[in-house]
């Protein structure tokens, strides 16, 4: 969706390393904005992000226009399922479908081998690996890790939303995520009491909105009431205009 | 779907006349049945359909299961918007949308230049374009006319649940729309009469259930008051075990 920083920059070097040509869509798909999300003020910077691809030697910049992705007549949609309805999905009804029916689309018109995705958007990830193996697309998938700031907060273009006081109280998402990481490690396997513990943190630090706090299998987005196999922490807190999330993914033996 | 007949094989001999190599797949596919429909007796004909297919020199047969389609955990479905709710789809709710995910997986197991559709199902050709469309697909579509009996019936697998009156009954279907076409090119412009007279004439004619006789945009398929320009006459009528469907295009000028 543009407004490019460095989390863009490490999926982009990673599709570099690995392939041939690296291709970059911008798109702020209108599709996934609810009617009261931030679509006519999501931040667009698009010389500066030419400038920043350029400088990083991508092969092809895809910039369709909404006219091009939804001409008139228009009238398919996907239907994503359980898998997005929970989590984000819950305060973003449709989200999921648009995203899913989008990149359907940026697959078949640009026919990548492979697309990367960045482990930030965790939901997002998930959904589009089951779109992928449901629809039989030969895309691979590869996901990178989240791209953080030096003291923690996760690389989002949403960022910028925020003002100096939030950024500061922002850090305490990534705090509280090692913090219960660190307490399933140490053998707690109750999911409230994890759940709890990252609520405390973030009510106890910042003045944010708590969206939701979650626990859940990495792989089906289920609640967790025991902590076991792989599991996904994750979380979305509003501070001000900016609606932040972020996960980690914990292995409970 | 299978139990091949003559229209199929007029779809095989298109797909072989324009094309280097043919495919066939053969599916039934449980998805797009409703829950009192015919999944369970929908004829199976697989060692004569491999004779018919080998006869015609067929380069491939395509034929998965259920669980190579629909492996555990399969979750996606598309949903095709006001084009998949009408006709048929009154009657048929989440038909089309089940039509058009198994579609999209063919697409993308198969990548074929050119799909081949009869005109038989009209209403699926009008979604399955506007699917590859909204999609982005590059597939073409090609689509060939309805295969008829000497008398008129419009070849279908579905006709050898027809007993022998019922088979003699249904040749009024055909006999409905030409009569509606000429009336049509003899300058009536309301839709009403020109569904009234079909009506008419299967009632008049027949022992079968009328499921909708419809005067449609052939774009659109949205219901026409006053005839204009490109004209859908269809029609779906139960006889016995079997619905029938028929249609036909007419130019209003």
């Amino acid at each position: 969706m543009g407004a490019l920083h460095e989390g863009h920059g490490a999926l982009i070097r990673c599709a570099q390393k690995e392939n041939d040509i690296c291709i970059v869509s911008i798109f702020v798909n209108p599709a996934q904005f609810g009617p009261k999300e931030d679509f006519k003020r999501y931040p667009r910077t698009l010389e500066k992000d030419k400038g920043f691809l350029k400088r990083m030697k991508v092969d092809v910049l895809f910039l369709p226009s909404a006219k091009e992705m939804y001409p008139q007549g228009f009238e398919s949609t996907v239907e994503t399922g359980q898998l997005g309805r929970v989590l984000c999905g819950r305060s973003r009804p449709g989200h999921f479908n648009a995203v899913a029916t989008v990149v359907i689309k940026l697959l078949n018109i640009v026919e990548p081998r492979t697309m990367v995705l960045g482990q930030k958007d965790a939901q997002q990830v998930i959904i589009l690996k089951r779109i992928v193996a449901d629809f039989d697309f030969k895309t691979r998938i590869r996901i990178c890790p989240t791209e953080r700031n030096t003291l923690g907060l996760a690389l989002s273009s949403r960022n910028r939303y925020l003002n100096g006081r939030e950024r500061l109280e922002a850090l305490v998402l990534y705090r509280s995520l090692k913090e219960a990481s660190a307490r399933i490690k140490g053998k707690e396997r109750s999911a409230q009491k994890i759940t709890d513990g990252i609520r405390a943190l973030i009510q106890r630090h910042t003045h944010g909105t708590i969206d939701y706090i979650a626990c859940v299998d990495a792989a089906t987005l289920q609640p967790l009431t025991m902590i076991k196999g792989r599991v996904m922490l994750a979380l979305a807190v509003r501070f001000g205009k900016a609606r932040l999330i972020d996960n980690m993914i914990v292995n409970a033996a």
